[in-house]
């Protein structure tokens, strides 16, 4: 027997509606409301049970101004409430210490990974359930632009690394719904399905996305897709290019044998 | 002015109420809430707008069984809903090919790191919006037990990586909620806080977790976290731990000069 479902579940409504929002209310979030939504990301699922992520509030204006400026996005520095979540091995390794035990595995890539995992898994906990509360949020993967300038700006210990920042407020503007590719282009069946473009399926998403007016920049169209795609590719950022070698810096041991 | 938040906003509950189902009943998804729930995922934050995952839903039992003898978790090939969740710059390399374009940054380490995010993300997109709907969520990472292997079974074209799989459906259990670490231990200000221990904080978390009965073996109590922390990452494990020779083989640059 197929179940019934209701589809249009407050929760599905909300996340068919994401959009990223940029543009704040002042109205600071009280802190009940903020201690129950960094309680949907500490319950959020956790690569073996291991809790290798952490949270860092950012409420210091010189802290936010300086990450606003590795991130170069300057409201960065006004939403009203700011969160940087990291990987976090270093509770563990201390657990270990206080254990009196060496972790042979506390510095792998492998566990690396997991803690990467559980930070984005929670990060989008916290974002569904601030959206939930009508709140915009926005994702802050700029912090990685200058990651050692990072590290430096929150005082990250060894074993610790940052994966993404998330802004949330109240929304001061209401962007339209950017398209999205089809769901037939990135949803295959049991294997990897589409080694050629369906060039229908583009054409039409290219047009899609030039009728996007984007609210950063009203007065023009988006570029299509594709173009978006040939220009935002076409050079590599260095600085964020160097991620792994700052991973290597603060601990990890990258390789099966280093 | 503080905005009066309903916290009790159904969203929030369901995250609250998070945890790992790993018994299902047969019932099968329907085609209509499945393609709802996919397109939560489609829908999700996207680092730079470049969408660069993709899903691959398992429906063949060969498929499952390969992916459940990677995984070393047999609930893997009997989920209802199963879905790997993959890095995709392939289809954004096809997509310049055919605008005669050739990408200097389609390849790098930082855009895998934008693509691994995305992936998980939407991951848990999709896993809030199944959860909304009453059915039970799990995740795989262990799916990256042997990537190599994982990538054979998809039939994963180059610059693609499996990330993460979710299976979801209509739950056959109700184990009781997880005890997870303090808030105070997982969230800090502005910098790194928690440099030593809280100890009577962990004390009472490691009493906690003695007292749950984990329904996989109900039969006993588990290890105090501090102990599995212990035991969990004492010891390498040699496969995993060459996550990053399986991502350059794929195809992906991982540093600055390479």
């Amino acid at each position: 027997m197929t179940a019934h479902y209701d589809l249009k579940s407050k929760t599905i409504q909300e996340l068919l509606n994401h959009r990223t929002i940029r543009a704040f209310k002042p109205d600071p979030i009280d802190e009940s409301t903020r201690t129950t939504l960094y309680e949907t990301a500490n319950r959020a699922a956790t690569s073996n049970g291991l809790q290798q992520f952490s949270m860092i509030r950012i409420t210091d204006q010189t802290v936010r101004d300086a990450l606003a400026q590795v991130s170069g996005q300057a409201y960065l520095a006004t939403a009203p409430e700011l969160v940087i979540f990291i990987v976090d091995l270093y509770r563990n390794q201390k657990i270990a210490e206080y254990k009196g035990a060496s972790l042979a595995a506390g510095d792998t890539t492998d566990v690396f990974f997991q803690g990467f995992s559980d930070a984005l898994i929670a990060a989008q906990a916290l974002n569904a359930a601030a959206e939930s509360l009508g709140l915009g949020t926005v994702y802050f993967g700029s912090i990685l632009n200058d990651v050692e300038r990072t590290i430096d700006i929150l005082k990250l210990p060894m074993l610790t690394f940052p994966v993404v920042g998330l802004g949330f407020g109240v929304p001061d503007q209401m962007p339209a719904l950017k398209p999205r590719l089809p769901l037939s282009e990135r949803l295959f069946e049991n294997t990897y399905e589409r080694l050629e473009l369906d060039l229908d399926a583009l054409t039409t998403y290219d047009e899609e996305m030039s009728q996007y007016a984007d609210l950063r920049n009203p007065s023009r169209r988006l570029d299509a897709f594709s173009e978006q795609v040939v220009t935002k590719l076409s050079h590599v950022n260095e600085k964020r290019q160097r991620l792994l070698e700052a991973v290597a810096k603060q601990g990890f041991r990258l390789h099966g044998n280093a």
